[in-house]
């Protein structure tokens, strides 16, 4: 194992009402002016933009706001973003939603922060060196941002979605309070949970050595998600459920789940990323319509890996051989998938690229990790790739 | 669930030669003189002290020393440091040891960051309102005060042994190679694998609702410990096993998992405390001492969570009633704690106390949580705690 490094400054306040902190939180920094940062007018509706706004009054904070955020969040609305802090001299971005807010208020903090175009974080030209502190009112229970040291952002002109990594911009709190999340539709419940899920194995399938503690947190994790998405699924206003959820959502993104790891494969990520740039389909489901195809392309490659997951994660009975262990194990996570109704095809998932745009999407894939070779289980190439979109169509 | 606050702010470097990167680490923070501050002399003699202060003068940051921290850091020495931090100017305490020297370098920084007595925190007089940055550079597992919000001074003049709980004095840094740990005498390894283990018991046991995703990772923890701390009693060098428990150790005492619960129950700890304050006992062997004593007095108000322990932890077969299950789960963890030559009772602890001495302990324990019960299973007098004493003998 070489050094790991671990940072998880984020100070979490979670629980019924955590949002009531808010003021406090911003007021313990020294900070005296945000930026609200938010998606839809449901926000507003809800109610919840007001609470947050009297918890800033009450405790001194002044505040100007901007929505309008949506899934695969945009260049152009960053650029707004940054011009608008920039106006009002703010000193924290409040993101107040999910984490595409998140995502979006991590690049506007980026960009208030320093000189030049913000995209070129994202697109790998420069690394950033300063970021305004970004604070977060978590509404979704999913990505992870809330505690994460990345962020992505899609270039509309071009569909081009590309993530930038740096420990500058993990946020300095997150206010995570479960009934927040209640109201969600179930479609997106369940992509959340799949997206928590999708975290966990993308570190637990790598090509190095492994910690006992931290397969140990990560199955208990993945077992706790497997269980809490089918009470979700019947019962969307159930707390204790969702309060697991939202708890594993954050740990399973903040670099527990991978300590003492080589870091993971990302290939799924990767793949799903390409194809919700060129389709914007949600990210979760886009997870799970190819990670099955991912995971039978690369599993003989780290078949011991497999078969752990197989055993201790999805419950199976032991096959014969290993490989059949391992090929239980991944059809058992996707008749989980489906029974939340997460489409586990292509063609589930509602798009049908053609053979070109397959071979567009491999390329931009190579591409977006230098032209190396993408994931560390099976390292693949371009045909690879291509080959898995094939089969999960 | 009411409000759970989660705070881990330590940057952790993890792995072999871990601490040739303490210079940076202290760079980064932007100090530029420490007080090394270390135990016996086996820190210089191991030639880590060298190594520590090369890394030190690569960075270019200054730095002066003080050593002789004992077990159960002594107050006289926390003076001596505060006075030789003022007169050097010196921004940032680096522990380099393992809990009692990281425990004596938070009270120097808090002695150093405001006037008036430092023992007055202990003591419960005053709250700490600022604290020196502490970094460590860990050589034992056992305390987690690398990442803890917690230290624990014993004024030598009468014994008395007192905590303070701050969210200021958390490690800014903690460097953690398991090599440093491997010279250690079996009989510390496994008084340190005992510490990790109640610390997470301390908090597995409580009073409120518990999350499933906590349990999930306090059990993990508990069953890695208990795996490789077998392991280390047979190999000391075993460096996978040295990690396994150092990483343990860490995540046993930040508040990962204790998340979303109460708090837990720390009477084991409290009547350790005064143990150790009248007889000097090393903490690990006298926390197991005294567990089994307390786990049978209390274990009947959370049944729930003793089955759950015996069955999931310590791989029992359930008995005809819980009770019993309960009870072949605290009879397990015993034999366990025999099996790394850790003692169960006070005679095989080495300690006899006349029944003053105990009635002594048990009133200052009581003292020690300001007149109240003691713990939350179920809430010790004055006479329940002289009572486990008596159980112990």
């Amino acid at each position: 194992m070489s050094l790991y490094t671990y940072f998880t400054p984020t100070k979490v306040v979670f629980g019924k009402g955590a949002e009531d902190q808010v003021g406090t939180l911003v007021r313990e920094r020294g900070c005296k002016k945000v930026l609200i940062h938010y998606g839809g007018g449901s926000t507003r509706r809800s109610g919840l933009l007001d609470r947050v706004e009297k918890a800033l009054d009450s405790a001194g904070i002044a505040h100007v706001s901007l929505g309008g955020v949506v899934p695969n969040p945009r260049l152009s609305l960053v650029y707004e973003g940054i011009r608008l802090a920039r106006a009002e001299g703010v000193d924290l971005i409040l993101a107040v939603g999910g984490g595409s807010v998140i995502d979006s208020a991590k690049a506007i903090g980026y960009g208030v922060a320093a000189d030049g175009d913000v995209w070129d974080y994202y697109d790998g030209k420069r690394q950033p060196t300063a970021c305004l502190p970004v604070g977060a009112v978590l509404t979704i229970s999913a990505a992870g941002s809330e505690m994460s040291n990345s962020s992505v952002i899609t270039r509309e002109e071009d569909g081009l979605k590309r993530g930038c990594k740096s420990e500058l911009c993990r946020p300095v709190f997150a206010v995570m309070d479960p009934e927040l999340t209640m109201t969600l539709p179930p479609f997106q419940t369940a992509c959340g949970c799949a997206d928590i899920l999708m975290h966990t194995m993308e570190r637990y399938f790598n090509h190095g050595d492994n910690l006992a503690l931290t397969d140990g947190i990560a199955e208990a994790l993945m077992r706790t998600v497997l269980r809490y998405a089918l009470v979700l699924n019947e019962q969307p206003d159930n707390y204790e459920a969702r309060a697991e959820i939202m708890w594993a959502g954050s740990l399973s993104h903040n670099g527990l789940t991978g300590f003492g790891t080589d870091g993971g494969d990302w290939a799924t990520h990767k793949i799903e990323h390409e194809l919700s740039g060129m389709f914007d389909v949600a990210h979760g489901a886009g997870l799970t319509a190819v990670w099955g195809s991912w995971a039978r392309y690369v599993c003989r490659e780290r078949l011991d890996r497999f078969v752990q997951f197989a055993l201790r994660v999805m419950d199976v009975e032991a096959a014969e051989d290993d490989y059949q262990t391992a090929l239980r194990g991944i059809e058992a996570m996707e008749a989980f998938f489906r029974s939340i109704d997460m489409p586990t095809s292509l063609t589930a998932l509602g798009v049908s690229p053609t053979d070109a745009q397959i071979k567009e999407m491999a390329e931009k894939c190579i591409q977006a990790v230098g032209g190396k070779a993408l994931g560390v289980v099976r390292p693949l190439s371009i045909q690879d790739v291509a080959a898995i979109y094939q089969a999960a169509k």
